[in-house]
């Protein structure tokens, strides 16, 4: 069967980063991931950059994007974000700072590019919220586009009661689709758009169901891969509460790489 | 006339402030605005602290609050803040950090009270998002409250295709009301609740219409406090932009107050 006609889902990661019109950061994204056979997110939520720079080195190898709240860390400084910089490289993942951008253009622009954090220099990925309009996408890439830089679209929130649902999602999707020399993919649920070259990433995904005290809800690996048809598996807790990180990041990767697989047409490699 | 029966946008913001229901922040807000005679809220976009020091100090004595971006400063230091927090006295108006939160509860939390800027142990007022559901508010309560703090919800924002309307807004205004021990008000385009509490604060106000190359759109002090019938102009570039700002920012003051005035019954102060 021909490659293109098969809806997007059945294509392999590494068939939709050969596509011509995939983002160039969503292309090496979805190279490495197929050749590391991860689509695993590490969501790094600790307070203290010597944690953070441990979770890189040990958990590296198995991790396709590594997720940072550097505004939550107490001891951030720009050497820091250097040794991030040089981990990402020695094991071939991508930093995601998770900032959720959400202000208008002329506002972004400087706390992406600028400010004690510097954003723009070290993180490959960033996002934002689509709710101040397309005037947030137009200050982002104004900084980020010239570093070869790309941005998710929070489309979808895993937290109970979010606003991001119907029209709102659909609005995003759209914006999305507008801005594809920036924006290569969403923060969402599942599956929302069919272009092949939009990278879909799941937070809020943990071996066991349940939540927070304070709206967080859990989907499976499984569930969020195969059933919604979502790319990348982004887990915090699941990992960093786990008394052994580094089996716990193996045990989320490899029920996230089986997901995909059993996703993809068991033909697909055959002449 | 009881006052009780007028609508809202008649009150005088000291008689909004003497009502028991008005959380004790709002009440604090609006007694400072009666007093000093200002409804100018200044936007404070630079990216050096003396700067930002130097707009505290000059135009302190003029404006109700502050609005800052810690996160552009190059070199923010809890020095800064503690100065900042100073002037706050001194020329008595508050802090608003604009932080616009915009994740999930449990990282909320971290990003308000910890990280490098500790913004919980210096700003007064700090806004959010909804579209994370209410567990961001439940997230920035749990460390704001203890500390007397307050919460503005962005109901509304002033940038070109803001996806903050209709249904979206109306739901911000839901997630207020029923959060109304943390959530003071809003950031608006003009009055959206009729809880004479609740404090609207409105940016993207320049005496000049227009806007920027990024999607900000200007409105006026009398169109916004009059026909709008908001209670806070937020002012950023008309100040920081003009030749002398303490000139300008006495020009916004007036414009906003005598707006008020116009909008208050002639003879509300009568026996």
């Amino acid at each position: 069967p021909s490659i293109n006609r098969k809806p997007h889902e059945k294509l392999t990661y590494k068939a939709r980063a050969e596509r011509p019109d995939t983002h160039p950061l969503a292309a090496r994204l979805l190279r490495l991931m197929e050749n590391k056979k991860s689509n695993l997110c590490l969501s790094a939520d600790v307070t203290r950059a010597e944690e953070l720079l441990r979770l890189a080195e040990e958990l590296g190898p198995l991790i396709c994007v590594l997720k940072t709240h550097v505004d939550i860390l107490e001891d951030f400084s720009q050497k820091v974000a250097q040794t991030l910089k040089d981990l990402s490289e020695k094991h071939d993942f991508l930093i995601f700072e998770d900032r959720k951008f959400a202000d208008i253009g002329n506002t972004v622009k400087h706390q992406y590019g600028g400010g004690q954090y510097r954003i723009s220099s070290w993180s490959h990925i960033i996002n934002a919220h689509a709710v101040p309009g397309p005037g947030v996408i137009k200050g982002l890439r104004a900084v980020g586009q010239p570093l070869e830089r790309g941005c998710l679209l929070i489309a979808q929130m895993s937290s109970q009661g979010s606003l991001a649902t119907g029209s709102y999602t659909e609005a995003v999707v759209k914006m999305a689709e507008e801005n594809s020399d920036f924006v290569f993919g969403f923060i969402c649920g599942g599956k929302i758009s069919s272009e092949p070259g939009f990278v879909h990433m799941t937070p809020g995904v943990h071996l066991h169901s349940g939540g927070d005290d304070l709206g967080q809800q859990y989907c499976s690996p499984s569930d969020v891969i195969g059933g919604k048809e979502s790319d990348v598996i982004i887990v915090g807790r699941g990992i960093l509460a786990a008394p052994d990180k580094v089996v716990a990041a193996e045990e989320y990767r490899k029920a996230g790489w089986e997901a995909y697989q059993k996703r993809i047409p068991r033909d697909y490699e055959k002449p």
